[in-house]
């Protein structure tokens, strides 16, 4: 019986399988050329054919991209950040923000809950890089660490599904950011950012959903 | 150059968008048997290989499944739900009813300021539904419009991409409740859910987030 259930997987999903949980376990991170086709024939003791089918399926799947007369580089880290992404792309933008507040807010109080010594620091850190960024007029490495502190607040909510939703639609949602994104406004979020580490690091539960609640506010003033 | 870019779709990923799209706009149903292949070779104009590898990739990504002999059966909606689905099982029923409350809490305050005369009918027939059932103590029942209770509630949310999450995780925990759930706690859910009707009904936001609080922290209780 349980000999039948292992043999209804084809070689192709089999083979599939094998190179997705190497994206998804990050031992090939995205932006890598995955090993020539001979080299993997070789390891996984395959035929070509096979081989192609199942970068074929990954491919389609949204987590492999062939570059012609180049080589296949991975480009998503999961089947879920790759679906997410192309969902939030169909998405309006007053939607997202939405669904980021009911998630952020959640996992602030989480966090205010949960939160280590460990947590509380990196977010401090994400919060200084921000401040550091925004004085040097430097959007995209402001951009990316106001990702990062958003991140680093829904790990400390200890809670991976939240984690996995998140992250994937916020780095959906990063390049957009990235777009509309201005200086008029940063001192708000700092201080909006800065209420919320406090927050979290003083436990206050409630004083952690306020924090979130402001600076979505703002960011939905900002939109209409 | 737009002729390019079309162009950049294999033969295989066509078919595959084109069975993936009559899945996704539910023109195939899950649980229908989709046409024999002679039928789709010659509706799509393509060879037998063709169109195997596009099904064995849509079978991959958990919209298809092909049963031995018999014929290839539509097995999920859409392939963020087979996802979704996935990850869910891998998933601690705490984390999964943190991100229930995340997102719960947040649509039952949008709905009590969008809901239209027409949500609030369907949320008043689902909730009519579960109190009849529980009468007959019929179970199977119950946990059905238990479920459509709280997509109507998301649904008056008027946010597509909160509902299309949120279904997609109720669903994965649907047959999880239907294995725990039992009568004994049946007379406190109606009076939270009716409380959270009530809310919607009167526009009032802060009672909508209290009556889901009340019924998440309940659930919260029973598991540990």
């Amino acid at each position: 019986m349980l000999l039948t259930q292992t043999q209804r997987l084809t070689l192709v999903e089999q083979v599939a399988c094998q190179i997705q949980g190497k994206i998804e376990n990050g031992e090939w991170r995205v932006g890598m050329r995955i090993p020539p086709e001979p080299e993997l024939m070789e390891q996984l003791q395959v035929s070509r054919n096979t081989l192609r089918e199942a970068i074929r399926a990954l491919t389609y799947a949204g987590l492999l991209k062939t570059r012609q007369g180049d080589g296949t580089y991975v480009c998503s880290s999961s089947v879920l950040g790759s679906v997410i992404e192309k969902v939030i792309k169909h998405t309006d933008r007053l939607e997202s923000l939405e669904v980021r507040y009911a998630l952020e807010r959640e996992a602030a109080a989480l966090a205010a809950s949960r939160r280590s010594e460990e947590d509380l620091e990196a977010i401090r850190t994400c919060l200084d890089k921000c401040r550091e960024a925004a004085g040097r007029q430097d959007l995209k490495t402001y951009a990316h660490w106001d990702v990062e502190f958003h991140k680093m607040v829904i790990a400390a909510s200890h809670n991976q599904l939240m984690g996995n939703l998140y992250n994937h639609i916020t780095e959906a949602l990063h390049n957009m950011v990235l777009d509309t994104e201005d200086f008029k406004n940063a001192a708000f979020y700092h201080d909006s950012h800065d209420l919320l580490y406090q927050a979290i690091a003083n436990r206050d539960c409630p004083q952690a959903e306020e924090a979130v609640r402001l600076y979505i506010e703002k960011a939905r003033t900002k939109m209409c």
